[in-house]
Formats: structure tokens, C-alpha cells, sequence
């Protein structure tokens, strides 16, 4: 393993580190074992959690190369340590709904668990002093956070994202409730996939039992975080899916 | 002036009092004095509001129905009872903004009195209990507010009745800062303006000064509410655009 704390670290967030890499086109992401939530009010540190969030985000994202979807992951490098395409985050949270869940549920009143008419898409500003609020298109727009042609583009891929991990955790029995993505630009200015996708960002309940397998579990103080983690990471290894 | 105690009352809104009228297919609407202010925590009475309230409202519905927007506004019964179309209203505030001001200043963080790149949409969930919170179109859908068909429809003419109001109010020396409509559905299921047009629904800033010509004033403890509403009312007179 390399030394971290000698590498050129160009930004670090709540849960992932970023460090140059040779390629001055690429980083290298590394996977915490910190956990915040509620806008970093909550915090602690999970063991193995990052190890374990960077080997199922790498799965997903090598499953979403494989099906069209262009993200900006290359490979792993460590188990906790990825090579991706340095790209410019576009500062929105994507959030794709298939049950009604979480904040939603309680800023609306709808019952956890509900299943709404539509897949239900929303976009947050991205931006922790503001708490990442929900805005719509024409904030998004107004506010030069993201084009006409960028929100188009970021819809439709992530209606697509959300038909192929939809189908990824059926074959764990889990049940994707929803997700959270972040997209940015390479080099080229293409539109990619970025961020991690893992328990962290999604929130996965067991097919049968609706055993909360996510971040949820952190947020709700239900114990059994990293175990719940690992059951997911089981699961893809047991359906045959960990395609490292 | 009628008795209104003997009157069917339908309903009792917080600025409004909607009885029948002989014609089931229509609606009587008496507008109080009451002001109300972030989600009714700050009440106050104003003598005359009522009256101006309706007086602008009359003059703008006149207005827009000339230029082709098709509402449920049918007469003036008495200076403050209006006679309209019995309307389905459809759940949501739809809130247009020229400027940037108000509680969503705040909420992003941006100056007041900015412009931004482009007019601003936006949707909120007409629902006291909840506070009228922002959602999406993809959750109107999602709750059954209204169709994808009545979102393009209520945004086609939101955008119309923004360029007649700037117009409108250019002319009496004032900015159309944003303002908030409703919709409803008649009784051929047809979708039409509801709801007043006044200064306590609309932000209206004198052109050169920027004073405060509307419910702010209440809002932010400026004093001379009435005055202020009286003067746009003035204002509308001078133009030549009290139509009534």
C-alpha cells in the first residue's frame, strides 16, 4: 500500500480523498472510512466501510460501462484506491426516486415505502453552506449550474442508470429504492458518471423483509452499518455480479 | 352591500371568503382586510386592503382575459365581491420571478434585486399543513397534482401572463419583480386563471427607487402597507389602465 499522506491530495470531502495522478487527465480517489450525514452534523468513522463502498462502487461502475453508460472510472488500484478521469463536477445532486423513502417521505408526508405513479428525478445544489437544497431546471439554469442540453443529458442517463442497477440489485433481492448521482465533464467536455455509488448513496432494502442494507442504518442509529454493507457486497459476489 | 353572514359560505381562505352564487356553476369571492404572513404565524388587519386587493385584481383579469388568457373571472358584483367560474383549483402555487428576492434570496444565498439568466419557474405544493413546499414537475406527477398536458399548459401560460404583467405594471412606473398564480379547471375541464393578482400575491418595486410597493412591506415591518397598495392602485388609475 502507498503511502497516502505523501501523495498530492487536491481535495478532500466527507467521505473520499482526491490525489493527483501521473496522467495529469486522471485521480486517484480513495475510500474513507468516514461517515457524515444530515449536512455533516452527524459524523463517525466505520471501519472498512471505505474498503467496502470502493469495491461495489467499482463493480456498479464497470456494470454501467459495460451497458453503454459513459463514468469516468478507469480501474482500481488499491482496494480502497481508484483511477478515474478528472472531470469538472457539475455542482448538482441527482436523486432518482423508485419508493417514496427518507427526508422526501417526512417533507411530504408520504408514508415510507409508498410507490409513486412515476420514477420521481430531483436536482439539489450541490453546496454544503446551503444544505444542498432542492431546486428545479430553471434554478439550475438561471443559477449557471448546468445547461439546457446538460440537464437533458443528465436525465436521460440517469433514467437509464436507474433501469440497470434497478436490475443489478433484483439479482440480490434488494430493492432499489433510491439513489443519489453526480455527473461532471472530461477533458473533452463530455458528460460522464461520476462519484461512488454505494450504500453511502443509495438506499437498499432487502427484497423480502425490507431490511434497511444502506446509510440508513448510520442516519437512523439502527447499528449494524458495516455488517449491512457487507451483506450488500455478498450478495453481488453471490449473484455472480463482482466482475473485478 | 349585501349581508354576508347570511351568505353560503364554501370556504374561508386566509385572505379570502368564496360563497355561492345563484348559478351553481359559479362563485361569489369576498376579499377580506385579513394579512397573513410566513405561513400564518404573522396576522395582522388592514382596513381597505380588501378593496384594493380586489379593485387591482378586477383590472389585471380584464386585462389579461383581453390578451387572450382565459379565466375564471366573470364580473364586479361589489367593490369587494367578485363574481367567478366555480374552479377544481389545482394544488400548486406556480411562482414566476423576473428578480431575485425574498425567501429565495435567502435560500440560495443571492443578492436581492439580481437578475438572473433567465426567468425563473417554479412549483410549490399548495398544502398549509406542509408550508407550501417547493417540489418539481416529477412530483406533481408523482403525487397526482396535475398532468404532464396541464404542467405545460400552466407554464405556457405563466410565461404569457409574466410578459403581459411587466407590461402592464411598466407602464404605472413599477417592477414586476415575481408573483404567484393558481389554476383551476372549470367546469368543461378547461384550464383557467384563478385566484387574485393584487399586491399581496405579486412583488412590485417602483422602477427608479425600488420601494417596496407590496406585501413585503407587511412582511418585513415596513409600515404604510395600505398606502403603498393604494398607490399602485393610483398608479394603475393615472396609467389609464383601471378598465373597470
Amino acid at each position: 500500500m502507498q503511502n497516502y499522506d505523501l501523495k498530492d491530495m487536491i481535495y478532500e470531502g466527507k467521505a473520499k480523498k482526491i490525489f493527483k495522478s501521473q496522467n495529469s487527465d486522471e485521480v486517484e480517489i480513495y475510500y474513507k472510512d468516514d461517515a457524515t450525514a444530515f449536512n455533516n452534523l452527524k459524523k463517525s468513522s466505520l471501519k472498512n466501510k471505505g474498503e467496502i463502498n470502493a469495491t461495489i462502487t467499482a463493480c456498479i461502475y464497470k456494470y454501467l460501462e459495460k451497458n453503454g453508460i459513459n463514468t469516468h472510472f478507469i480501474k482500481v488500484l488499491e482496494p480502497r484506491l481508484h483511477l478515474c478521469k478528472k472531470v469538472k463536477i457539475i455542482p448538482l445532486e441527482v436523486i432518482v426516486r423508485n419508493i417514496i423513502a427518507g427526508s422526501f417521505a417526512k417533507r411530504l408526508n408520504i408514508k415510507e415505502g409508498t410507490k409513486p405513479k412515476n420514477v420521481i428525478f430531483e436536482i439539489c445544489y450541490k453546496n454544503d453552506e446551503l444544505g444542498d437544497p432542492l431546486i428545479n431546471d430553471s434554478h439550475a439554469l438561471a443559477l449557471g449550474l448546468a445547461t439546457k442540453e446538460d440537464l437533458t443529458q443528465i436525465y436521460s442517463m440517469a433514467s437509464k442508470i436507474n433501469n440497470l442497477l434497478k436490475e443489478f440489485f433484483l439479482k440480490c433481492d434488494i430493492d432499489l429504492i433510491d439513489f443519489k448521482l453526480e455527473f461532471g465533464k472530461d477533458k473533452d467536455s463530455n458528460l460522464i458518471l461520476a462519484d461512488e455509488i454505494s450504500p453511502d448513496s443509495c438506499r437498499l432494502w432487502d427484497k423480502e423483509t425490507h431490511k434497511k442494507l444502506d446509510k440508513d442504518r448510520f442516519r437512523e442509529d439502527l447499528g449494524g452499518v458495516v455488517k449491512a454493507y457487507e451483506e450488500v457486497l455478498l450478495r453481488i459476489r453471490k449473484a455472480g455480479l463482482l466482475c473485478l
